[in-house]
């Protein structure tokens, strides 16, 4: 599945920008183990109209509107919930309520859904989706599509909460949350998935210490960064009494570029879909043979990253927004 | 709430016996720091009938027919759900297949829920509920009188799975399985809760070697307890590959006993009724403060047991169950 040497992993980022998507998205563009060839869009920080918006202004200020944007969902996989919009987390708009003027571009007459699709057939086994947000777009791909987790070459997706509390409730982290029956649709799919939860993602933290460290770069990317993270720290600081904000959607992109930076398990993930846990991801170890037939019986395998080499991902994500 | 000194603290085993039931029964009635006031049953390991018969059993083995066992519920507390009885873990008598005679005794004539209510009336603040099975007696005690949370001094119970796979699915513990509903009225009571769960007793097995020096004993329930393990070793062969059995409710019933053999911390459980995984307990830590209201949101701690000096524990265990 892996790329021929020296060749750049192509990777499709489904993101709803949002600041931590934002640094993702400029990492991977500083990466040269990976070619961008495509940004599809979801709701979770921001509804899905702003997260397209935000994808083409982000691209604009990285100078790369050679890479097209392919608008996803605007509903949840069955639409028949509510969307949950982390606005307090990311600002009304998604990227620190600075009030950035409209992008000039305009996302590409084909969903992101059809994106997805497209390019898995392009390039069986070559394309790595890294997801950062709600899994629907994935999930619709999967629906539409029996070949696509056979075509597709993995799917890193920054979502669950593995045996510790969740961000929106005890049991339940953001993007799981926000579309449970997608988050179960790929976990059970049987395609090449690497779940990098907040188990591994709280411990990745960017301190006002690194903040300054950013400032000292007269680059553009942490320039801009400098701008939108205030917001960003402020949420932290109340929520978690943090000086410091955790790098979710760096680390999983990093996880993605770079797997050697994290260790991961194996196992059947499922997630609760009602009641007081839905979204809860639950990982069955495999390690125990139960009497009866349970939901996680027969269901394939996916990896769930355990650890992190957190100061090697600090340092590359300071090193390539710094340059 | 502690006793006073020098006067053992008064328990009542709520339990549904039951291998490793018989065996914490045998070791509280060894253990000169507590006096067994009563033993209430619950189906389980076992129906409830069963549970009455085996705890008059137990009993007379003991020849401590003096205690009195009052006969607890036979249907979830919502009764509306299908029993999951694990006789293919202790045996269809529930001790291991011995075909044992039936006991001479019989239960009191009040129910497992009027006596919790009424001693704990009797005695107030000093008599813990050590409480093996599903915890439906106890949410029916919960339910019937609203002092009882205030007047029982500690519920100490064996139940739940935290932050790890359960032994009924990857996501329930046997007990909170079995009675969802109840388990969330008893952590949400506001009494003074100690759970431990199969994430601590599962620290704590019983070899093949220490089955061998439990034989060297001539001690009545040293020699009773080897007929009855054999079905419990079998078991834990196939399920677990493991030469050796966990020692559940023994560890439950020395953490009521002696609190520093465990560690524990302290947070609001609750228990998902419903789904893929029901059953399922979720502590939450209180770290993180939530933007939303959450189905933790103002509800009392508990104590969750997190570690267990288990070499201590195992050899309390020998000890009281040769002398």
């Amino acid at each position: 599945m892996a790329a021929a040497a020296g060749e750049p992993k192509k990777i499709i980022i489904d993101t709803d920008p949002g600041i931590d998507d934002a640094m993702a998205i400029f990492v991977a563009l500083r990466s040269p183990e990976v070619e961008v060839i495509g940004l599809t869009t979801i709701y979770g920080n921001v509804y899905t109209t702003l997260a397209t918006r935000n994808a083409l202004h982000l691209l604009e200020i990285a100078d790369r509107t050679d890479i097209p944007v392919a608008e996803g969902s605007h509903v949840t996989f069955t639409n028949d919930k509510k969307l949950r919009i982390a606005d307090f987390v990311h600002g009304a708009d998604g990227l620190g309520n600075q009030n950035f003027p409209p992008p000039e571009g305009k996302p590409i007459d084909m969903s992101a859904t059809d994106f997805l699709v497209e390019q898995a057939n392009l390039y069986p086994g070559k394309v790595t989706v890294v997801a950062l947000g709600p899994l629907t777009n994935i999930a619709l791909a999967i629906q539409k599509d029996p070949s696509f987790v056979k075509n597709i070459g993995q799917i890193v997706l920054l979502g669950g909460a593995f045996a510790v509390n969740g961000n929106v409730n005890p049991a339940a982290e953001a993007n799981i949350f926000g579309d449970p029956d997608a988050a179960d649709i790929v976990f059970t799919s049987g395609a090449d998935v690497l779940a990098v939860g907040i188990n591994v993602t709280h411990q990745v933290i960017l301190t006002d210490s690194d903040r300054e460290t950013l400032a000292s770069s007269n680059g553009k990317f942490a320039q801009y960064l400098l701008k939108i993270l205030e917001v960003y720290f402020n949420y932290h600081r109340d929520a978690y009494s943090t000086k410091g904000v955790y790098l979710h959607d760096p680390t999983a992109m990093l996880a993605a570029i770079n797997p050697s930076l994290i260790t991961y398990v194996e196992g059947a993930v499922r997630v609760q879909k009602n009641g007081i846990t839905r979204g809860l991801t639950l990982l069955y170890n495999k390690q125990k043979r139960f009497a009866e037939i349970t939901e996680w019986s027969d269901q394939p395998s996916v990896k769930v990253a355990v650890t992190v080499d957190a100061p090697a991902v600090l340092k590359l994500v300071l090193e390539r927004l710094m340059e």
